[in-house]
């Protein structure tokens, strides 16, 4: 499960150079971390990205209000957009925050709703903010 | 010496988030990882910093052109400004590019020529630009 995790970050990671992102991972994923931070953070002087990695068998992926809340606020201050990046069955989807369902518990990530990489950065890129949400 | 390193990489990290800085430190320092990076990366909204930490107990610290390279071309691809910091025994200096010397083979910290993290911060978030050299 663990190193499923680790594999599922670097092809992100991976993936991320190759459309001139610079991008780095960051093990231990913030939990047994003092500092809690998102499991990759990336740059291309434009645009910076706070995201968070999650894979799943289902077509749908549950987060508590805990998990959100952390990428939440590491990326306001840091200054990034937060995403959620989920592996569905070899599909990846990104999701950023409005993209998510609130539950009674916290927030679900419905396949259907979220997009590929490649999207959902010209998405934030053409928002005209430039960089944080 | 590694764990020197360590904890001088955690001391600046701390130093970072009360300055309002989210900060992470970058176990590896990407000498044995495939992606080079700095040992830290931080951001505020406004200033994002590409970090390389150093200790030395002498008054100078020389850099080889490689290490210099790295750190510059990871930050401006990802955007940020790139220092170096070094802890000369118990004082620590921070320096932009410019304020290194050349040497025949790469660059030389002088401890005279380095500033506090506060001051270097400050003179960085005034020059104009923004978010990268």
């Amino acid at each position: 499960m663990y190193g499923k995790g680790a594999k599922a970050e670097r092809d992100i990671v991976k993936k991320l150079w190759e459309m001139d992102f610079a991008a780095i991972r960051m093990p231990g994923s913030g939990r047994s971390s003092v500092v809690p931070h998102p499991d990759i953070l990336a740059g291309n002087r434009k645009l910076y990205l706070g995201i968070e990695i999650k894979t799943t068998k289902r077509e749908r992926y549950y987060f508590n209000q805990e998990d959100v809340k952390k990428l939440v606020d590491f990326s306001s201050r840091f200054g990034c957009h937060p995403l959620m990046g989920i592996r569905f069955v070899r599909r990846w989807r990104f999701f950023k925050i409005d993209d998510l369902a609130e539950t009674r518990t916290g927030f679900r990530a419905d396949f259907e709703n979220g997009k590929d990489i490649g999207e959902i950065i010209s998405i934030l890129g053409n928002d005209g903010s430039g960089h944080v949400d």
